[in-house]
């Protein structure tokens, strides 16, 4: 079988520098193009050493050019670039998989309210389809677009979903309090990112309105069947390269047990390769996820308060962005699920 | 004045450190005995290099003798052995400021459900004052037994009292997520916490009933006029050595807006000197509190789910420890409350 | 063709497991025995979380039944055991390749003076093949018993052995300063490693005769063809996980200048996969060979003091302990040498 | 007696930081003003909440006016500023204490070398005292411009000077490898300094030709007593907040044994409050000096390589900069030398 050729846009970033990491090595995948503004011309070893020997040169995002070449293009663009992208590359037939947050939401309304914008191309958010394939692999199969499921949605999403469609806890009063490593900033150069202010700091940021929160509150609704939810949402930056853990607090629905959580998990999770559920009482913890495309969880009841607690590590930039997005990609081209993810 | 003269119990521990650090800078007050069994007789430097010079050598813990030259000890031992040194020490007239939870509980009942053993003293339970100055300053006065308020503790405390106290924030449905430094653990030797196992590794534990959760219920409920109160507390280990950072999300009451916080945090806090409460919408940061005795509060209010969201920090060794039992010591003995602590 | 059997003994270390992480994913080996006194019994999962799914279990180190069963048994014991199991392995033909020090050196005498015991195999030492593959491709070849190099002498041996060999550099008056993290260490439970006591630090140790020496100057002396040289080495531990970063000060011979330096690296090293040789006058850095086999070699001439100054960087658990007896163990069994290691 | 008025150049930096944690509670010193071009105008805790309540305020450096209303000057600038701010402040009186390291040579060709310009005003570079108190304390009490001594090159001059002053070692073939935490590249906003790209990472950079070469052979020649020395010194960054860490191997000279080094550095350093010598055959570590003033030194004979290997550990931002320059400032204004600084 021939590979896929794959273009990667914005490939200077951290995403970028994952899916190199993943790419090269994929079986089924060859990397055609890797692009760059800033250092376009230049080999890929001069900002990412680690990849000396690819051969491998940033281009200036020439999208008709690079069309031209490639079956799928994965955009690890800044927000609100990814349209001006994906409209020639879909027109051009390329298979366009997302890692930004400019597709994901279904409702324009939305959108405007936490992007304070209006979206570029309406059109896309119908026909989008949300990266999360322990949720949509069905429609993965044949999506031209693909919305990539965000980090912090990612390990939000996984854990609560089958609880809220199994009607085990409530969609009201949910809480989910999140730690993230830096690189979750991206490469970004700014004072609150070097070093000394990172760390030996803790600290929320984005408490209220954060714009993940209605990507997530979307996706759980979903979940639960109700056409909206309201949760918190609280991010905080932690002292650590890679990582994400969430934890959830959410009330007990009458019935609830262990045991029906066990179940439910079981059922949800029990074939899929990158989500591992602990045995019940135990906790997530993001070092045994650390650079690979696992969701771990573990859960808890508090009968106490009638809450169930549920904790959930993944790595930001693997399951939550290049990794993600190359299983997406893996089942949109019949690919082994896994392929260059294990 | 004379100074008052202090031994510290279990001086070869962080807390015991940071005591260390503090009292030998301390104006009014001189270390007259600092006790370790495994270390008796060794002169402090070969435990802490950087108390080279002060000629402090850790003696065995002989209460009797050590009880004959203090008016104040300060014991920084596990949890379980602060009644068998605080029973002789009050004896001989010692005022008593004990770090470890042993004192802290009013209820001998909730101290067995929590610790799995008749308390050993439970008459101490009554009379011993709970060492949180801003809430007990004018008991502290006059104490002769100080249960330290814990470093979670503390930090959950501080920021939701005034709330719950002036009606604000309900009682029922509070959530607390926190997470810790390594050094929250002690200078304990186990596999969890040697440094590959805590770097890039952030992670949930005593999710459910840890043995912070009842002291910090009993003092929620105190403040907000209540029998009793059950709320969810889940600790994370993080990776740095100190701060804890508590994230709390509280149900607004009727009325609640983001003025009357600030109005209430002014009445509790504007004339502490050791709690700095941000200006409204920010959030607390570990890294502005590290190695300072000061709890950093933000606050926030949620109106799409009607929360009040507020984030607070403390360094666990200083406020949340050494500091806290100092700063009780100078309200005890009439010192200024900020000696040695600025 | 037939997968190599492997089998892992002393694989609940921190090489243990990233052994396990290599092979699992390795074309053309597969695991068929895994021992751990302490866990013996236990599935693989209780102590690696990451590898659930894996189905492989901890068995009790019983040499003669797991002969029966491997091609190649990889040794990640601590020092001074490997002797009583390569015994039995080699007599039952199986391929040996020990991480530890046991075999390193070719001196009886020099094992005796840094590791103050008679060494229990001296017939070993002498057919014992150096585990450096770039300099010992041809015996490992057909190598029985294989003594793979360890981490600071693979930091030390890759960036001097082509100098000294060319002439480049004097055999005297040799410097190599390095940095480890903490996992070189191993999955030690002791004070000085606990995170606290790690973190915001950096110090050296072993300044004068650690058990490293002797083997970075046997394998130096060899390059230069002297028959003895005598070295300074001095690591030091430093706040990360992984990686060693050496720093290497050499007194130029008369002759020597930059484009000879660069002449001789690509010579050396322009056909290795694992080393990378930068450009002239950049310097290597942890991270990035952080999870790699490679090694990364930066090199500068200071005319000012006619010194050449070489910095070398490999990641300890990977080129420095796992990587490296895979890579020996693929060359032995004639598979792709980089197999698994990508 | 009337407190010493300070006035901060460069206050918002993190020199500037530590400048304003030391003095604010300095019992013979007070603030007068500080100064931030950026945040002028602003209460200092926009920058650094810890200073909230100080009441302190940036202005914009107008010198003039301040210089009347000042007795000390602290100059917390970036390179090659420091001139135009201390002509003025000299004229008027005031007392300049230059953290940089504008007027740390005595050689203008040096300086034009190494910074490749004419330096601004090349009599103060004959005029300017050596701010460094254990080796300069007889010059320092009268001088009217301190040109205080960096970071690399306290930690390497301290441990240093005492034994090329007793001929003990050779002033030939020294070398310093350091390795300094983040904080040491100030408070600077570019992407080698950002989070991800410290953590997990240890690089060399400026290994030829580094600026604090020429200051660091400056004073081991004054030392030595010899016109010259030509060394190599070795900076390394890594992934801490503060902390330097200095190796310095040197040739022993003929009789030099360790009890002579003991000796000597008794000799230098026995009545001095602010460096520690270890016990022979001990390492320094960097977190025995954290937010202290202290140097500490251990030192080692390698007989096998006849070197004399000393490490000395301080931390960058308080003997490193601040610190050094308020004991300079204490030494200068006839107080107590330690005020602040304990």
């Amino acid at each position: 079988m021939n590979k896929v050729r794959v273009a990667i846009f914005g490939a200077s970033g951290y995403a970028g520098e994952e899916l190199l990491r993943i790419l090269l090595r994929h079986p089924n995948a060859e990397i055609v193009a890797i692009t760059s503004r800033k250092n376009a011309g230049e080999p890929v070893e001069t900002v990412f050493p680690r990849f000396t020997g690819s051969g491998l040169k940033f281009v200036a995002p020439d999208t008709a050019e690079i069309a031209k070449k490639c079956d799928a293009a994965i955009l690890a663009l800044p927000h609100g670039l990814a349209t001006e992208f994906a409209i020639p590359l879909l027109e051009a037939g390329v298979k366009v998989f997302d890692i930004s947050a400019d597709f994901r939401l279904k409702s324009e309304a939305k959108y405007k309210e936490y992007y304070k914008a209006d979206h570029p191309a309406p059109e896309l958010l119908k026909t989008a389809v949300y990266g999360l394939p322990e949720r949509y692999r069905e429609q993965l199969k044949t999506a031209d677009l693909v919305a990539c499921a965000g980090c912090y949605p990612t390990s939000s999403i996984l854990p609560s979903a089958p609880l809220l469609a199994a009607g085990l806890v409530s969609p009201k009063n949910v809480i989910v309090s999140s730690c993230s490593g830096v690189t979750g900033a991206g490469r970004k150069v700014d004072l609150p990112y070097i070093y000394p202010e990172c760390n030996e700091s803790l600290r929320a940021y984005g408490v209220v309105g954060h714009r993940h929160l209605p990507e997530i509150e979307q996706e759980m609704a979903f979940a639960a069947g109700v056409p909206e939810m309201a949760i918190n949402f609280i991010p905080h930056l932690a002292p650590m390269n890679r990582g994400i853990n969430s934890t959830l607090i959410m009330d007990a629905m009458p019935g609830c047990t262990l045991e029906k959580i066990t179940e439910v998990y079981e059922k949800a999770y029990g074939q899929e390769q990158f989500v591992r559920v602990l045995p019940a009482k135990r906790t997530a913890d993001t070092k045994y996820v650390f650079m690979t495309n696992c969701c771990e969880i573990g859960y808890n009841f508090d009968a106490h308060t009638n809450k169930v607690i549920v904790t959930s590590c993944i790595d930001n930039l693997t399951k939550g962005a290049a990794g993600q997005a190359v299983q997406c990609m893996n089942i949109r081209f019949g690919l082994d699920e896994a392929a260059g993810l294990l």
